[in-house]
Order: C-alpha cells, then sequence, then structure tokens
C-alpha cells in the first residue's frame, strides 16, 4: 500500500535542472528556519490548486490572481509559523511585500513571485522580520538548499517529506521532484497543505495544469488527518523546460502518460508521507470502498469511515471494533444494504453479510496493531470504488492541537 | 446558559404518577445492573423519535413498528452492554424475545412492551443472561427505582442523568420525568442517545408525537460530542393520563403552550447534562451562530464549529485560537463574507470585520478556562439563528475511546 516505486529517490524541489533553494532564520519561529525561498534559474511556467474553504489566506488569494495572468514564474517564498489568513487588508499588502521584496532581491518582476504562508491563522504577519531575511537569501541559493527548504516549511511535521524521480520522455531524461508540509488540519477536497512540485519537463501551461489536477485527485485528495480542511493549502508546480524534450509534452502525445504516472507517483508517496506524520499518528490505514452504486457514493462511504473519531481511536487501541465503520457507513449518506455488507482488515474478512464472521478478535487485533494495514470494505451494491489514506487519532494528536497556539 | 429553571427538580422517569420501575444484574456487564424496566401500571400512549442512521439496531426497527401500530404500551426493557447492532436475523429475534418474556412477566400483550438496547455493535446480544433476568423485576418495581434505571442504562456515562418538572395544567398538577444516557457517539440529526420521557399527562397520541419532536429538535437535536452518530439512538416518551387533567391536551388549546415548555426544558436539561458527561469532556460550551443567511445555513455553521475536532482541541488547551472557528465556517458551506464575521468567547468579541480585535490572548484565556461558556459567531449578513452545545476533545476522550470494546 505504501506507494513506493523503485525509481522514486530520496531528492526534492531542487533536483530537477535550473532550481535552487535557500533557507532562513526570519525570527518568525524561534531557533529554526521559517522562510524558504525556491528559484528557477530561468522563467517556468506555473499551475496550481488552493483550498476550497470559503475563507482563503491572502498568499492563497494572491497566488489565484498571479497564475491567472499566466506570466513566467521565476519563484516562491514561502514562511511557516504565520498562516496570514484573517488578517485583512494588511495581510494582502504583507503578501504583496514579500513578493516584490523577493523579486527585488532576484532582480526579477514582482508578478513572477508567488508566496505561501503556514501556522497559525489570525496573526499580524511579522512582516519587517521577514523583509529583514529575504536580501540575504539569493546569496545562499543552491541545488543542496531543497533539504534545508522541505525542513523550513515544517509546522507541526516531525520530518521532512520530499521526493523525485528520473524517467525517460521521448529518450530525453526528465526530473520531477517535490516537497510538502502538512502534518494536521489535513481533509480533502482539496490539496490540504503546502505542497511544491517542481519539474524541468518541457510542458504547455494547459498540460501542466490538467497533469497536477489529476495527479492531485489521486493523492493530496485522498487524505484524511483530522478532517479540518485548511485557510492556506496550496499545491504549486513549477516547469522551466530545462530538460530540454522535444516536441512539449501535451495531453495524448508520446511521453504523456509516463510524465503524469510518475506525476501521480510522486504526489502520492508525498500524500502518504503527510498521513504517516500526522499530529499524533502512530498508524496509516488505507480505506478502500467498493461495491458502491457509484464512485461518489465510494467516496462518501470511505470519506465517513477515514474521518470517523471513533474509527481512528479504534485503530489506537488496535480495537477490531467494526460496528463502529457500520455505524460511520450509515450516515455517509451512501446507499447500501446492510446485510450485503463485508468489512476486512487486510486479508482477514470481519464482517460478512453484514454479520460478524468467527474470526477471533485476538486475530483481527493482530492486523490493526500494525503500523499500516488496509480497512476493505464491499457495500455488495455495484462497482464504485474509492480509496483513502487516514490514520488513527491518539492522545498525542490531542496534546499537540491543545498547545499548538499558547 | 445551563437551562436549570427552578421547577425542574431531580426526579426521574418514575415521578409521573403510575410509573415504577426495577432493574437487575443480568450479567452482560460484569458487577453492576445492565438492565432497566420501566412500567406504566395502567396503559399508556407512546411517541418516539429513532436515529437517521442507515444502519439501525433490531430494537430501534422493533420499537418503529410497535409505535406505528399505536397500540397501548405497558413497559419499556432496556439493557447496556451490547447495541444488538449489526447482528442480522438473530439480532431481531432476540428483541423479540426480550419483548415477549417481559409481556409475560407483566401479563400484558408483548406488542405493549418497547425495547432498547445500548452498548458494543456487532458483538450477539447473550440473551438467555437476559431472558434469565427478566422474569425476578415485576417483584422489585417501585416508585423508587427510577434511579436505579437511570444507572443501570449508562454505558461510559460517569453519571446517571434524570429530572422531573410539577406544573399545572387547567389546574390539575401534572408531571413531567425524564432519564437519560449517552456520552459518547453523540451527533445530532436525530437525538443521538437512548432518552426515555414520562408524563402522567392526559394527551392525545398526536398531540404526545408533535409535542416531542419540538422538543427533540431544540434538545437532543442540538449536542454534540464527537460527530459519530449511532445505531440505537432512540427517545421515547409514555403518557398514561393518570394526572386526570381534562380536557386531553391538544396543540393550541389551553394548557399545550406550558406543556410544552416544560417537556422542552426537561429535554434541554437532560441534552445538556448529556454534553456535560461526554466522554472525556472537562467543559460544555454554547456555540451560536447569528446573522446567518437563513436558520438552515445558520445551523450548517454552527455544526461544523461545534464538530471541528481542532476548534474542541483549543477548548481543551484554553487556546483562543479563534482561527480554527474561522477555517470551520469556511468549509460549514454556510454563505457570508469574512470580512463582516464577529467572534465572542461570553462577552469579550475577539474578532471583529474578520480580523482580530485587541483583546489580549490571556483575557481570552480566562473565558475558555472556564467549565461552561458561550462561542458566539456573527455572520452579519441576516437573522438566521442557530445553538448548539458541544464540548471539549481530551486526551481522556482518546482513552477512552482506544479502550472501549478490548
Amino acid at each position: 500500500m505504501n506507494p513506493s516505486q523503485g525509481e522514486i529517490f530520496n531528492g526534492g524541489v531542487t533536483t530537477p535542472k535550473g532550481f535552487t533553494a535557500a533557507t532562513a532564520a526570519a525570527g518568525i519561529r524561534s531557533n529554526r528556519d521559517d522562510l524558504a525561498l525556491l528559484v528557477s534559474e530561468s522563467p517556468a511556467i506555473a499551475a496550481g490548486m488552493f483550498t476550497t474553504n470559503r475563507i482563503q489566506a491572502a498568499p492563497v488569494r494572491y497566488c489565484r490572481d498571479i497564475l491567472s495572468r499566466a506570466a513566467p514564474v521565476r519563484a516562491i517564498i514561502v514562511n511557516s509559523g504565520n498562516a496570514n489568513a484573517c488578517t485583512g487588508a494588511a495581510g494582502m499588502r504583507d503578501t504583496k511585500r514579500m513578493a516584490a521584496e523577493t523579486a527585488a532581491a532576484l532582480d526579477c518582476n514582482a508578478d513572477a513571485v508567488l508566496v505561501c504562508s503556514t501556522g497559525t491563522i489570525g496573526v499580524p504577519l511579522p512582516i519587517n522580520k521577514i523583509s529583514d531575511a529575504i536580501p540575504g537569501m539569493p546569496a545562499r541559493l543552491s541545488q543542496a538548499g531543497g533539504d534545508a527548504a522541505a525542513r523550513a516549511i515544517m509546522t507541526t511535521d516531525t520530518r521532512e517529506k520530499h521526493v523525485a524521480v528520473t524517467f525517460p520522455v521521448n529518450g530525453v531524461p526528465v526530473t520531477i521532484g517535490g516537497m510538502v508540509k502538512g502534518a494536521g488540519m489535513i481533509e480533502p477536497c482539496m490539496a490540504t497543505l503546502l505542497a511544491f512540485i517542481t519539474t524541468d519537463a518541457a510542458i504547455t501551461p494547459t498540460a501542466l495544469q490538467s497533469a497536477l489536477q489529476q495527479a492531485v485527485d489521486a493523492s493530496f485528495n485522498r487524505v484524511t488527518v483530522d478532517g479540518d480542511q485548511s485557510t492556506n493549502d496550496t499545491v504549486l508546480f513549477l516547469a522551466n523546460g530545462q530538460a530540454g524534450n522535444t516536441p512539449q509534452l501535451v495531453p495524448e502525445a508520446p511521453g504523456w502518460d509516463m510524465f503524469t504516472d510518475k506525476l501521480t507517483a510522486v504526489c502520492r508517496r508525498l500524500a502518504y508521507a503527510v498521513v504517516a506524520d500526522g499530529e499524533g499518528a502512530t498508524k496509516v490505514v488505507e480505506v478502500t470502498v467498493r461495491g458502491a452504486v457509484d464512485a461518489a457514493d465510494a467516496a462518501k462511504a470511505a470519506r465517513a469511515v477515514a474521518r470517523s473519531l471513533l474509527v481512528k481511536t479504534s485503530w489506537t487501541g488496535a480495537d477490531p471494533n467494526w460496528g463502529r465503520v457500520m455505524a460511520a457507513l450509515g450516515v455517509s449518506g451512501a446507499v447500501f444494504s446492510e446485510d450485503r455488507i463485508a468489512i476486512a482488515y487486510d486479508d482477514l474478512t470481519a464482517v460478512h453479510n453484514g454479520c460478524a464472521t468467527d474470526i477471533p478478535f485476538a486475530t483481527l487485533r493482530k492486523v490493526i496493531e500494525k503500523p499500516a494495514f488496509r480497512l476493505t470494505i464491499d457495500l455488495g451494491g455495484g462497482i464504485g470504488e474509492y480509496m483513502m489514506w487516514s490514520c488513527d487519532c491518539t492522545e498525542e494528536y490531542v496534546r499537540i492541537n491543545a498547545a499548538y497556539m499558547t
């Protein structure tokens, strides 16, 4: 279930040609880097996907606006420790100032700089600290800076999350790299975290957005940690064409399927890493619903189970309490007959025709004690199927979130 | 906010005339009463409301069926420790056997007995243990048995919850009494617990159901503990007419408003007690949304906030992290403008026009440290209003639910 593939390696956003990164400790958080700058040495095209929360942070609204202009992008500046959300007109002024000062330091246009923020909502951005730190960053840009960038964007994450993959497109090696942060406020309906993907592939802007949407739907939209969706969630994808593949990648053309497969693999690896590093999480559960009347119903059912606090706490205790799964299915809105439901933990069928099988709890419990297992629900009513990754909810989750801000 | 009223006193289901109760330790749970029998000495009319979960326990389906016959009811038999849900055809057989054996012991018709179960889902009901215990119960029926009944129906509840109120209807004293159990799997969209209400009022069957629906909508449908809805939730209301008020209560007639007000007060007191005794809860929060475009939008917004795990854990830490409230509002589906939102903790306005006011966190924190406070959200866009009771989510909640079954 862990979406690892041999060719995916431990690189990141600076692994594709022509990308560099630098970090700084601006003092938004204490004693750690909290500012990351990602730069493409040549102009790149950009695609993005953003939170569907009605309340959107200033940098989210800013990035949407920049992307709508379809101008070349040179850089992304990211701060952690402060979300710059619910900060009114001052918030947007601060975001634009981050962009302008980064542009000045890089000697490019302000609209070639994208801005992301992550952290506490509702606190004014300490823009002067950021402003003081930006001018020194370009001199420190390097291809080796990707690791530090992946660390600088972390909030409650316990480890940096980044990968890369290289593969041939029409005989030319192309690389995709990515990094992600996100450990709480993780819930689908658009990527719910900050993720940055880079590639040196030559690709058209329309194709870039299309590939990103497809990959995000199969990855970042399939994870839930706590059912809370953020105001800042953003996935940005930059392509600078330095790999030199010709012709440019477009849908249906040679190399397209390979490219979207690898992009999806990168995004899935990163999404899985987010759940595995979910706040307080000790295990990852792949929840699959099949046999639904259609995929939409399967998604409803999978989400209800993957989000249920009672289901998630039962995993914490390695408790084969499938009754809670049934209760969650029952309020999901999905259509099914109770007496056709089957539920399996890995390959052990705990429920058949809506009732317990004779597999002893102690046997089921051994599966749920593992750090990763599959929970498969067959509704027995059609061919609709949907998969999601969730994690357990532990006392540590509560401890982290009872203490986050103050 | 605590819906206490002077005339509500510490009685219960056996306070109205002609109701008695008895309990037994059938051995479903160890070392405690786990069976409660509530009897009306004369035939009573009955009304009920049930879970809207698609998966419904056998006793829920059984009670629905009995109530649809509109035959007189004499008794309710309730077991804790086992939900008799997801137990297939055997589950329904066991429920009917509980009814039949209770009827035999009381010498009444089987369809005059209602049955409720609460506890673990998916485990066969230990019907023989119950069957052994029932015959001895009628001899122990007493008016004093109400307290023990309120304890016997408890699962993870830490205390029994029961109240009563007496008031005049057309000059005749009428009493309403109630008891409730429920501490987890608490979420609205129909009462999410077991609640039993009795009255000696003379009232028509249609009026009884109408009064119950109105009261439940203002009470049990306004509480959330963990957003999980059970397969067994049931509210039953029996009226035996022994108060002798004439004419019978019907909507719009003299005494009706007083009766529904008192019934609602009883249900609200019980619902509040459920949240206050929520699994692991240390505080109750009254979440009110006003200024929504309509009541339905206000309800959406209030539910999203009251259910959000991040909001609930912020209360645990007495953290005035209103950004999480904003994020929850943003995904609620309610329509509003971010820049018109106001948020107050008790009487302290933390957010005005969508941004922080200058009230220091330390001051807000003092409110959130209290065992009960109000969180009021004004969307500034209409006259829609809705109120809900929620509680904090603590490490103890996780501890309880990671250990419930095994």
